[in-house]
This record gives C-alpha cells, structure tokens and sequence, in this order.
C-alpha cells in the first residue's frame, strides 16, 4: 500500500468509534471523491485546530469570545457542572438549560487514573463569587464515578452554594423489563404520589 | 455551537460508517488533543489528496507510479477483476494473488443505478493484449450484482482469455446453523471426494 494512504487510514483508526476498517472506507471515499471533499476536510480541520481553544474560564470550546460565558442572557446565577463538552453539546441541543457550564474534563477514576488533580475545578470558588452562583447543578453521569466527583467537588466548595443534582428513575419510555436493579430500586424509594 | 466546530462535525458526519453523534466525539478528540492530531491529520490528508489519484490503467489509488502496474514481479499473465481498492487491500494483505489488478469501481445494479458506462472497463481488452494476459480472476463480490457483472464483462471481452472465479461454499470456520440455503445448496452441489 501506499505509504501516504496508509499513514492516513493509522490515523483516522486512531480516532474514536473509527477502527482499522473503517478507516480503510473513509480513506477510500475520500481520496476517490471528486468534489474536493478531502481537501474540504483538511482545511477545515486545519483552520479548527488553529483557532478553537478551551475557554479559560468554563472549559467549553471556543474562539476568541466563550459563546457562553459572554451570554449575558446566561447569568442566571445557576452553574452546571459537566463531565465533558460532547455533554454540553447534548443539553444545548435539547434548549433545557440556559444558565452557565463549568466543564470538569472527566471524572475521579482509580482505572481510567484520573485524579483531583486532573480536574478542571481550579477556578470554580472563584466563579462562584465572580458570577454571583446561587446554585450548582451536577449534570454528571449516573455511576459510581460521577458520584464520587460531585462529592469531591462538593467537600471542596464547601457549604457556600445551593447544591442539586438531576433526578434518578426510570427514563421516558422505559419499560421495566430492560431496566437494572439499581435503578428500578431508587425509583421505588422516591416515588411520586399522584 | 460555535460554526467551525459544527461545520467539522458536518464534514465528519458524512464519512462513511461515522453518524452524526460518533463525528462529535471525534471532532472533539481533535480539538482537545494537545499533541496536534488534528494538525498532522489535516495536513497528511492535504497530501493524500493532492498527490494521489487513480491509476490509469489499474484504477488502484497511486502517486506517480503504480506500484501494481510497475512491479513487474507481478507480469505473471494473471489479472484479477476487482470491485473496488478496498478490496485489493484485503486480498495484499493476505498475500495470497502475486498478478495485476484491475479496479472496476462498482457493480451493475439496477438499485444503485450502475450502468455498464460506468464500470472501468474500457482498456481491459487492450490490457491483455499488453500484458499477455492468460487467465482473468474475478474476485467480485458472491451477489446477484457481482455474477451481472462478471458475465457482462466476459461478453464484453469475448472468447480471447481464461476465466475463474472464486470458489463458493462453506467459509472456513463455518457452522452450517448460521449458512443461508444458497451457499449450502452450492456447498453439496459442488462437494468433493475425500
């Protein structure tokens, strides 16, 4: 094979959810496109990469100006901390949230090794003050680990904040059936009387 | 979301075996990389696509000499009819065919509206006067589409060269619960003494 394409399909493999054979397909389609579409992709991951940065101050992506943290529209005093911007891009696209994103950068993790040291949560008391918070709302995941986090990102803080987290039970259009025990048991414990 | 970003994820989107929900992650890993993946990517596949382009006379993907074409280990008189370069490097990479390829770029298929104008066919004659070409291998695809194409190049070639194809039957490793009833029916059709 040629050395050039085969450079090309090792990197695309190493992307996430791209394995070796997809890799192979998306080269081919794009260097057999005819309508510049592998040039059109270079250069706008080229003009991607040069310009779009973590905003210092919430971690999201961004240019120059934070989308967010420049939203004056935004400061509605509530602060959402969230694992990754993939997340961010999830809640923005449903339009639920319109306060201001604090994003953590991953979760506390004996395996994946990530430790308080790791996360982005440097500046946060200073948010705090800065942005006048009034609450924080962990829209981490659901698991041992986005638990752990938001307790240790709690014990830091410290009581000077109204804290919340999203509500645990059965998703919308689950049936019983595929749902675990766990989950099935907290729904139990914090029924709603109708 | 900030434009640069959404365009990128569009352009990702469109790869194929990549959604829209796989091409954020990966745009995403891109950009909080912090040892330029996303620059090297950019610029190998800038490279890639202005230097690569399909061989003439094979159809495989090449910069300035092909390396099927001008090996001339390979003249050995043997030429495999191909679908596309996908699966020339399947078949390099099992190493098992030592003789040219030819890349015909697609199957006649009514769905997908393949006409035989279409197929890369039209130097094949020329190529086996050339190339002394004594046996022509089709290794298309075991589909109604693949058996089309092969008998139309065959007529279209005429009566001036040996034909094979690849033999069908049970895959190594096979279990017989999961063979569809063609393949077995071939499989004791064409069983062999032992």
């Amino acid at each position: 094979m040629n050395p050039k394409i085969e450079k090309l399909i090792k990197q695309f493999a190493k992307l996430p959810r791209v394995g070796g054979r997809a890799a192979q397909r998306i080269v081919l389609s794009l260097l057999q496109d005819k309508t510049g579409r592998a040039i059109a992709l270079a250069s706008s991951l080229a003009d991607a990469a040069a310009s779009i940065k973590p905003c210092p101050i919430c971690g999201c992506l961004t240019e120059k100006h934070c989308e967010f943290c420049n939203d004056m529209s935004r400061d509605n005093g509530q602060l959402c901390i969230i694992r990754d911007l993939g997340d961010v891009w999830t809640l923005e696209k449903s339009g639920i949230f319109r306060g201001r994103y604090h994003v953590i950068g991953g979760l506390l993790s004996g395996i994946s090794g990530m430790t308080p040291e790791d996360l982005n949560i440097s500046n946060l008391s200073s948010r705090i003050k800065n942005e006048k918070i009034t609450e924080i709302i962990f829209a981490l995941p659901n698991t041992v680990e986005g638990k752990t986090t938001q307790h240790y990102i709690m014990s830091v803080i410290g009581d000077v904040v109204m804290f919340s987290e999203l509500a645990s039970g059965v998703p919308l259009g689950g049936d019983l059936d595929y749902i675990d025990d766990g989950t099935l048991s907290i729904a139990f414990g914090e029924r709603k009387k109708i």
